[in-house]
């Protein structure tokens, strides 16, 4: 067996993203040409003809290893997210993710509708054991050098104690993996700094985490999220939410402001222009495109979920994250970590 | 009794900002100056001998009609929440109160312990009838003309429907004499548009809010704040006073950056340095100033809290709006709206 590279093989929903199939294809080939050196196999699936019609715009794909997987149906950001096990089982979403159950790839990426990626990998796939529920995770953008990663975002509207000390050590798990931070801090979303703040669920977690061995630092509020004082923060679904398209909206809010801002005068709108690029550059922390997607955390299988607006560099680093946190058995690790606590 | 003006009597904690005296006694004669055509009278509530020495630096006062009322406490940001009707009940905040429950004055603001004041007041002034819980809300600045009120931002950490129902109710009254917005718009803060989204609570806080009479246009999104999609949000006070916090710290969070970025170059501190009179115009709907604190709504009695940060300016607006409370009997339609509904 000496010299024969394993096989990595990765099912990419060619039909997820608002641009798609391009930024997908596009996204592909970029982190195809990246990782030339290491046996990969993407399988493409998808409406077999939306795919070899993308395939013809970029024919470079040939030059590497892929397969077309054919999906009729597509789920839209509007389908309910049952969608995937009822109305269509002939999904990309569906039947990527049976490559997935089946062992036919090591990974699944997708740019589509989350909702159904969470409830349609949860039912096919199941939980890593010793975990109560899957989660999905954010990252925001902080004053420090790293982000902050926020979970959950939405997996779990209401949580008990124990999910949220779960949401901890997944976390933990995948930051110190991925961006080899070392024992990462936990904060715990909360209003306000004492133990005996907040909802008695979050109460009762603080206990959990603060005798759990993990690097945990209290409660966070609000205003501590942007200063980076957790590597990590877990809160409950709902608030987590709300939190990350409130501050998704904060950019659109800004440049509206900026915009009426420059209407008002000749004068204004000469300042604006000459900010522009500051503006720009300034929030480049804000760019989702960088971390390539959130796993979906708890699910037995590797799962990454991207964002509706994906460009190929997002897409790209999707597959860069689903082929790290295949290698470096993140799921594993995750399983090991809970059953031993 | 023609010509005679109804005296209003309004007690004014005079240690309870950052800044305290001198935002307070500042923010009282310039509110004094305003309304001279009014038969006001002050209650200034505090240390009779810090409340003197700041009169003797601002003497001007001594044209108005005024009381000291002397209070040997101080509630401090870090006291209990039940310091006031506990460990301090000598203290500003309570004797503040007091003179209110005893009919002495027609309201009372501060820009003290919020979490003291909530309590305290609750306690000594009871609810008004109809009222399960008292709230708090915020003001956040938006796209259209005029700004969002989110409510609850702390007061209830956890709510039931007929809580969420009733901060409509009160918000709605609120914002439409206050402000004269008309039949103002009511959105219920979740993580979806559709009816079945979120926990069990929001579900059936939607559904009372569907058959109330409100003007509600249903679930708004944490991307549809800023925007301004409703007038009025309402939301339990856990997430209503983390996404309040964390809105407060963009701000901070924008100008570190732009430090960051200005110390990188030269030529980056000469384009950030053109940007700041920019920046602080765009930024003027953050600045909690103009809206002259927030009422602690279903107490029963005019309580106005602002924030620690309170200018001069600040406190003349709080003043001004527990004038307004007061003389159009906002309390009084809370009661009539809840008994009717």
């Amino acid at each position: 067996m000496s010299g024969a590279k394993q096989v990595i093989s990765i099912a990419i929903d060619i039909m997820g993203s608002d641009f798609a199939p391009e930024s997908e294809i596009k996204g592909a080939i970029e982190f195809l040409k990246e990782n030339s050196d290491k046996n990969i196999r993407l399988y493409l699936v998808g409406k077999e003809d939306v795919i070899k019609s993308e395939i013809d715009k970029n024919p470079s794909i040939k030059n590497y290893e892929y397969e077309i997987v054919n999906a009729d149906q597509v789920i839209t950001m509007s389908d309910e997210a049952t969608a995937g096990v009822k109305s269509k089982k002939n999904s990309s979403i569906s039947i990527g993710l049976d490559l997935l159950k089946e062992n036919k790839v090591n990974a699944f990426i997708s740019a589509g509708n989350t909702g159904a990626m969470l409830s349609t990998a949860t039912l096919k796939l199941g939980r890593i054991n010793g975990v109560s529920r899957p989660t999905i995770g954010s990252f925001f953008p902080t004053l420090k050098s790293n982000p902050t990663l926020l979970l959950d975002v939405g997996a779990n509207s209401e949580v008990k104690p124990q999910f949220l000390y779960e949401f901890a050590v997944m976390g933990q798990i995948y930051l110190s993996e991925m961006y080899n931070i070392k024992n990462p801090s936990i904060g715990l979303l909360n209003i306000g700094e004492e133990e005996k703040k907040g909802t008695e669920t979050v109460q009762e977690a603080y206990q959990l985490l603060k005798e759990s061995g993990l690097n945990f630092i209290g409660n966070i509020e609000g205003r501590d999220i942007f200063p980076g004082t957790a590597d990590i923060v877990v809160c409950d679904g709902f608030v987590g939410n709300i939190i990350l398209k409130f501050a998704e909206s904060f950019i659109v809010f800004f440049k509206e402001t900026l915009k009426k801002y420059a209407n008002e005068s000749a004068f204004n709108k000469l300042k604006v222009g000459l900010m522009a690029s500051t503006i720009k550059d300034i929030f480049r922390g804000f760019d989702y495109q960088d971390h390539g997607g959130v796993p979906l955390l708890g699910v037995n299988g590797v799962v990454i979920i991207g964002h509706g607006k994906s460009t190929p560099k997002a897409i790209k680093n999707m597959l860069n994250t689903a082929l790290i946190t295949y290698t470096k058995e993140i799921n594993k690790k995750i399983e090991i970590s809970l059953q031993s606590s």
